[in-house]
């Protein structure tokens, strides 16, 4: 059963969690490394999906550059499935940090990632984040915590 | 490779295809039966996370009872990564109708979902649905076509 082999989680889980020192340290070319040449992105900012490295290296430019000073970033919940081969993750993610126009920034957000191990490395073929959004008003609802 | 290996694939492209008509006629029941009791789903609505299977009902009452009549489902860009027992996908889908106060819905949506195989059968233990916002509005992007 999947999630009873140890090692192909304890893996996935070390990638994952490598991302809080990257993304505070806004290392946007190891951030790629993880990703496969061809990964399927659904983000949570538009457009509804993104292929292959050079539109991942727009979003992290993107999103990585909008922070003026480190971006902290912290996993909650993760859960992983996986064998040998294929695995999925699920994961909570806290962002705080300071935009370059002075707004503070406290957010929780969803993501999903799906990875194959190529060639004896993981890499991340699928990632999908996203925040809510209130049916009512059709505001993002970005205020909302676990 | 697990993309290679066709079974596991078709199956699981043949659980989500059925989706369609089980959107259409709202049946809650069905589309429960796909799910583990344990599934984890983060929604295009809120909260940020769900788990279980009474969080789904709640979820489906919610989703399919605001319809008058019956909802339009189709999926795109499906890609399934799968091998004999782990599985992930991911699809954008469209759904079209009319709301129980008239309002004519018509929007493309992103989804993630992942499965392993218990007993014989694939079953989703996490799914992930959602759009994009608009940074600058904070709006929910809900018109956006791929």
């Amino acid at each position: 059963m999947a999630a009873s082999t140890t090692d192909p989680v304890s893996e996935i889980t070390a990638l994952l969690q490598a991302r809080k020192a990257l993304i505070h340290d806004k290392d946007s070319s190891a951030l790629i490394a993880q990703s496969a040449p061809d990964v399927v992105s659904f983000d949570a900012l538009p457009p509804l999906a993104r292929q292959g490295t050079d539109a991942l290296r727009e979003k992290l430019a993107t999103w990585l550059g909008g922070y003026d000073g480190p971006i902290d970033f912290a996993i909650h919940d993760l859960a992983v499935t996986a064998n040998d081969e294929v695995g999925f993750a699920h994961y909570l993610y806290r962002v705080t940090g300071t935009m370059t126009d002075g707004a503070a920034v406290d957010m929780w957000l969803r993501a999903t990632v799906g990875l194959v191990k190529r060639d004896g490395v993981w890499q991340i073929t699928h990632e999908h984040t996203s925040v809510p959004f209130d049916a009512a008003t059709g505001q993002a609802a970005l205020e909302l915590t676990p």
